[in-house]
Parts: C-alpha cells; sequence; structure tokens
C-alpha cells in the first residue's frame, strides 16, 4: 500500500506519498481500507520530531480515518467486512489501510458522508472526554472556547449549544468571527483586538495554547470553573496564582487523547457514539470541513493548518 | 456572654476573652451553647487579618464547636433544645454561643467525646471533600497528604486507610512520624531530610504548602493523578509546567470550605455524617488530640499551633 512517510524531521516537504508494507489486523483489531484521514496540530508536532507515536503504534501521522472494514483480527465482534466506519487512531492514518483497536471504531453517523466522517472522530472524543466526561459543562452555564473556528473549536462550539450552555469563542478574524456565530457562539472575540477576560466569568474554558493564556483563562474562571489545557501552541510554563484558584474553588486540567490507554479511549469513544452520534444524525451538529486534498498532497495540507488559514477540518483522500 | 474578639490585626496576645452581645437564632438557624471549639490555621490568618470572615457571619475567630441546642430559629427541623452537636462554622466558634445554619451541625458521633467532637467537623469535612468528593480516591490508589501530623492529616491517613488507598505522608520530626505511622501511613516522609517525589508517584495529593511544592507536587502524581491544594502556606504563586501536568493527564484543584455557598456546605455535612461518622462510631477512625486549653487562653493555644508543636487537634473548651 501507499502511506505518507515522515522522511526526516522538518517541513511540510519531508512528507512523502510512498510504498510501505501493508498492515495487518492483531488480535482485537479491525483493518480498514482508509476513504479519508484529516490533518490534526498532532501530525504536524509528529512531523517536526516534537511528538513521537505511543510505543507499538503506526510510525506514519493521521489520527483518524474513515473507510470500509477490510478484516477482522482475531477475536473481534460487532463488525462486518464491508461496514462503512471512521475510527480514532494513534497514529496511521495517512494511508490506504490502517489496523485499528475495535474499541476505536464508530459507525458513520447517517446522514453524514463518508469523506467528511474522516474529520469527525479527533474532535468529537477530544471535546466530549474534555468538556462533557471531565469538566461536566452543565446546562446554562458558560462555556468558553480558544480557537473557535478550528475543528476542536467547531465542534465545541455545535456541541455545547446543543447542551443548552452560552458559548464564547476566540478568534483571529472577523470572517472566522461570522462563521463561529453562525454555529452557535454568542460572542466570538478577536484576540488581536480585544481580551477574552473581559466577557467572562467562564465555567469552562477549552484551551489550546497552554501558558500564553494561563493566567488570563485562570482570571477568567467562575467559581468553581474548571481550566481544560488540550494544547500548548503558547508554551508549557507560566506561573499559577494558587490563591486565585483557591478563592474560586477552580481547577486546571491538562489532558491528551492519543497516549491514554486502549479501555479509556474504548470508554469514550463508546460515550461519543451514545452521547453525540444522535446530534450528528439529527443534524444539531455538523461536520465542518474546511477543503480535501488527495493524500498525496497532505505536504500542502499541513501548510494550510500551520497558518491557520482554514475554518473547520482539512480532509486527505486516499 | 463572653467571646475571644481579635482587639487587633497581630500576634497571639490580641486575642482576648472578653463580654460581647448574645447571638440569636436567625430563620434556618440552630444556636448552640458551646462546650468546645478547636484551633485551626484559618484563626491565625484572620487573627493576622489576612483572612477575613465571609460576609455575613460571625466576626470571632473559630470554624467549629460541639455544644449543645440552645435555641431553634424559624424553620429548623431535626434538632430538638438539649441535643449534643458539633458543626461546621463560618466563624464565631472561639464563644459561649453561636448561631449556626442547620444544615452544618452534626450529630455527636456515638462513643466520642462532647468535648473531643468539637475537633472533627472541619478536619471531616475538608478531608472527605477533597480527597473524596472531589478527587475521588479510590481503593488501591496511592495518595500522599502533607503536614500528615496536622489535625487534618491525621484525619486523612485514617480515612484513605479506612477506604483501602495506600497511605503516605510528609513530616518534619520522628516523633510525628512514628504517630502517622501509628495511624495508618505506610511511609512517613521527613521532609527536612528527603523528597518526597522519590516515594511517589501518587494517584492523590493533599497539599497546604501551595506555591512551595507545587513543581514537586506536579511532578510526583501519577498518570490521572489529583492534585488538591487547600493552604497556601508555602506561598501562592508559582510556575505551573503544563506539559507534565499533561502528560499524566493530571489536574491542579485549590479549594477552601469556609467560601463555599450553604448549600454546598450542607451537601458536604450530609455526605460526611453518611460516610465518615459511621467509621467514627465504629473506631475505625478516631479523633485525634493534642490538647485541650480554656477558651480564654486561646492565645496560648495560637502560639503552639504556629510552632506546629502539636500532633492532632488543639481544642479550646468554653
Amino acid at each position: 500500500m501507499h502511506a505518507i512517510v515522515i522522511r526526516e524531521p522538518g517541513g511540510a516537504d519531508v512528507l512523502e506519498w510512498t510504498e510501505v508494507p501493508d498492515p495487518e489486523a492483531g488480535p482485537g483489531e479491525v483493518l480498514v481500507d482508509v476513504v479519508a484521514s484529516a490533518v490534526n496540530r498532532a501530525d504536524v508536532m509528529q512531523r517536526q520530531g516534537f511528538y513521537n507515536p505511543p510505543p507499538g503504534s503506526s510510525p506514519y501521522p493521521g489520527l483518524e480515518v474513515s473507510g470500509r472494514v477490510a478484516a477482522l483480527g482475531e477475536g473481534v465482534t460487532g463488525w462486518q467486512v464491508g461496514d462503512e466506519v471512521c475510527a480514532l487512531l494513534a497514529g496511521g492514518g495517512y494511508a490506504e489501510r490502517v489496523a485499528i483497536p475495535a474499541g476505536q471504531l464508530l459507525p458513520v453517523p447517517k446522514g453524514v458522508d463518508l469523506v467528511e466522517a474522516a474529520g469527525l472522530p479527533e474532535v468529537a472524543c477530544t471535546v466530549w472526554s474534555n468538556v462533557f466526561m471531565l469538566a461536566k459543562l452543565q446546562k446554562g452555564e458558560t462555556f468558553l472556547v480558544h480557537g473557535g473556528s478550528s475543528g476542536i473549536g467547531t465542534m465545541a462550539i455545535q456541541l455545547a449549544r446543543a447542551h443548552g450552555a452560552r458559548v464564547l469563542c476566540t478568534v483571529g478574524t472577523e470572517v472566522k468571527a461570522a462563521r463561529c456565530r453562525e454555529l452557535g457562539a454568542e460572542t466570538a472575540i478577536n484576540y488581536r483586538e480585544d481580551d477574552f477576560v473581559r466577557y467572562g466569568p467562564y465555567d469552562v474554558v477549552l484551551d489550546n495554547m497552554g501558558a500564553k493564556y494561563l493566567a488570563r483563562n485562570v482570571e477568567s474562571l467562575a467559581a468553581c470553573g474548571r481550566l481544560v489545557v488540550i494544547g500548548l501552541q503558547g508554551g508549557t510554563k507560566a506561573e499559577l496564582d494558587l490563591n486565585a484558584l483557591l478563592r474560586k474553588r477552580a481547577a486546571v486540567h491538562a489532558t491528551s487523547l492519543r497516549a491514554r490507554p486502549l479501555n479509556e479511549k474504548a470508554a469514550i469513544v463508546a460515550s461519543v457514539r451514545e452521547n453525540v452520534w444522535p446530534l450528528l444524525e439529527s443534524r444539531a451538529v455538523r461536520p465542518i470541513v474546511d477543503r480535501t486534498f488527495p493524500m498525496a498532497e497532505a505536504a500542502q495540507a499541513h501548510r494550510i493548518l500551520e497558518d491557520s488559514g482554514h475554518i473547520g477540518k482539512i480532509l486527505l483522500s486516499a
């Protein structure tokens, strides 16, 4: 088969569509013929040499795919050859085939295009596990998501709205702000011109900036507020004001999906299927796709993601 | 009645046992004839002028008492004049009488002395709400409590052991270490000679030091570990390594009991009555009392607390 190989750590042009050995479905795994994958920031970090795949997973980038079941490994039940599926991966999605632990497979939601489904698993699992399972966002609470027009952002806005929360987000351009408002954000704050702190307090903040925003995120939390850091684009170390946190009885969580053990991933995927999939099938929540490239042009897709020139997900078709 | 009044912010000798107006039981409150109160670090901070009582609460220090119900305010049910009780307060415990929201009253556990019961509400509510309700310490997990010989520490060691956790603590002297081991700590680490990080990783850490220990607390957390900061004796601001937190999918919580709204305090007290009181009645958990002073000698009790010359609670008898 073909896959995108990272020739060496570096810029987008180290990504090479090349012949590699076919994967096989081990015990408990499902082999999937990939129809599409999607681009995540973690793929860029992996390409740059900063984020190695967890031990035992594929060396190729790609944390999610859609496609058709090609073969079942030993002991797998609940899936059949030919089923249209999408899946959360620890790696290997930029390829024509990939072997996936069965607990990480999802059916394609009814009414969703098979290609578009490739952009759902990572954002649905990330937003659901962090904003709802971990931070327990409640109806009527106020929620801030940074990077409202990203794949994560567009899913977070829609899911939080569908659960009756007030939603605010930060964005970098007026075009992105308008799109976020269409998706359900009450206010889209342009971080280049305005300070998100003054629109708070927030019960839950979903953050991808890390150190750069830590002090202001904590400052903007409401009593019993929960800050969930899922990205470190603004650095890793910053001063924490524990007195501010204590006075608010607040919490700082930091998490990631990729390194979790299989049983935790399977529990998240099962909860997403139960809680998020019905909202996709009823069209209360929609996949937001910016554009789709052929997988061989993954380098161009990475450049657009790195320039933040997109709204929603960038897909790669196999 | 008499109460301890803080003449002006300052050292222990600003505490004065003097005649003050009697309190009355407002709607939903219970008036209690105080038999004993207990000393907490928050009382010392209040005396120093660093921790004002929440709006509407008594200006006198004292966050817990035991005693007998003297009168019931409008709408109070479930208690009768003469009942032996103990209670969590927002202030006013260093006095002969105090009016208390009914949701913060507890019966004296069967088999516990009425004076000793004065030292239970604050430590039981603090440990239960933070270690169990918030951080959800599980059977088989590893728990570290800093200041193992303090009132909080001696309760935390016993409760965590009773729930089947492995317990470690830090202490400042060998005498305190021995007492903590008797109470159920597997290891009592002398922080003057040894580093608690090397005995980890810990699933839950209960911390009273704040800034001074933040980096090492985070370093010592296990995957999915929870750090709960309930005191800031080592300062308020410190660098947080979000990457370390993220790799572990860990959390930093900071909380306090005193400023919580009445409904949250009542929920905690109800959960303590349900979950901690049976362990006190079965003697699986015991009140640990260092010594008892007459309330008029509160200044001396404060001096001992400030010198950390005690193990367990220091009580004040009215």
